[in-house]
């Protein structure tokens, strides 16, 4: 068997953004359920595919479980236990979904927002099936929209949850950081857009170790302690943190030369 | 006047990056000064000029000091007093090079290594001069190369290059971390260069408040604790850290509706 059928619990930005992939590849979406009947009717249309406020109703070769982590086990628990089911969260375990014979995860290893087209072949697919012949399923669906499909244990899934955290949260929390210290001072925060791209783009060449400049690598004790003395208050602790990881870091390394 | 000349003291990434960028619109580089010469003839060479041990042969319309922080104001005590100069970095005050009548300051916001080409045209270019007349032969020559030209004072530049630590050392401190996760558990840490690529694509059309997602925003503290087991003692403290400001921000918002 291979699925040629898709409904999606949730209406949120994977349930959106995973839905237009896999009709784009001529995958039926079947029903689009939401406690929300507005907003499932929403997405419903987009994807041409029927809404229902009845979580009773969702059928389909899989049934594809986009909601926030802590509301995954709930749905599964609801839908009947024949019903293939994966959920598509970062840090979730499969076993949550066990009640169902074939159950599975289909992860998107990225960030979606509602305003931004994300193309999703470029995106890895994280998957994981309880049983040979749906992972097999799984991977054929996963290819129609992916280049990058890799199968990935719950416990390597979390891990790389959590590197991911770091990637998109953290260093965004950064930027937002720099935004405010030129806010501050009226300048443009976009000045720094060509310098955050090619941070990235190095990394296409370099590992993140070789690419690592700055005051806390060359040990600038003179310019940390400018840039203290320039930081409101509640600046300074996350300044200090890291500088003396970096230069921690480095300086490990020369001891080890 | 107009600057038609320049001679470089330093033979580093800048002085490579900005010495090929003014050779290619026809500015004649005239002589590459380096403590070690041998770094002085092989940069010399890349861009048709000639290479001096003695720092007193330099003399063109302009002398670019591209060399480290704490060896700029030693550089210019070197050089005549008639001899026009500007430093090429983020934190040094435009006035360490006031023993020059002209004097000022052309700070590419970028990083550089010699093993990537940056394209300058989309480099911003923060200049700084000691007169009008100065400044205004500094803007064309900036604008030779970038398409982004703006002055700024010390103190702005000063701002700027500290905003600037957080967006690349900083963030590439934390995919270097990012990276030590993934290796860990023996995964492949290109997984998340998509990820990364999309964090910051997204910041093309939303602040990086408004593109804030993860735990901490979320106030997940489930998963929160969970990553924080799976770390090892010495991550802790950042990712608590890192954890407590976004969610802190996020609160703050909210207690203002």
């Amino acid at each position: 068997m291979s699925i040629n059928s898709v409904s999606i619990a949730g209406t949120g930005n994977v349930a959106l953004h995973l839905g237009c992939a896999l009709r784009d590849t001529g995958i039926q979406i079947d029903k689009v359920y939401g406690r929300d009947i507005s907003k499932a009717k929403q997405l419903a249309e987009i994807l041409g595919a029927e809404p229902v406020s009845d979580i009773h109703q969702l059928k389909s070769d899989l049934v594809l479980i986009c909601v926030k982590d802590d509301a995954i086990q709930e749905i599964s628990q609801q839908l009947n236990a024949d019903i293939a089911v994966c959920h598509t969260s970062g840090s979730i375990p499969m076993e949550a979904l066990n009640k169902h014979g074939k159950h599975g995860v289909f992860y998107p290893l990225q960030t979606f927002s509602s305003e931004r087209n994300v193309s999703i072949e470029n995106v890895p697919l994280l998957i994981e099936a309880s049983d040979r012949a749906f992972l097999t399923d799984l991977a054929e669906l996963a290819a129609r929209i992916s280049e990058n499909v890799q199968v990935a244990s719950s416990e390597e899934r979390k891990q790389i949850h959590l590197a991911a955290v770091y990637v998109n949260n953290f260093t965004n929390h950064l930027i937002d950081t720099a935004k405010e210290l030129m806010d501050e001072r009226g300048l443009d925060w976009k000045l720094i857009l060509p310098l955050l791209k090619e941070t990235v783009a190095k990394l296409e060449d370099l590992d993140p170790d070789e690419a690592q400049t700055g005051p806390a690598k060359r040990n600038d004790n003179k310019t940390i302690t400018e840039h203290l003395s320039m930081l409101p208050e509640d600046e300074k602790e996350l300044y200090k943190l890291i500088s003396q990881r970096i230069s921690a870091k480095f300086s490990k390394q020369d001891d080890q030369l």
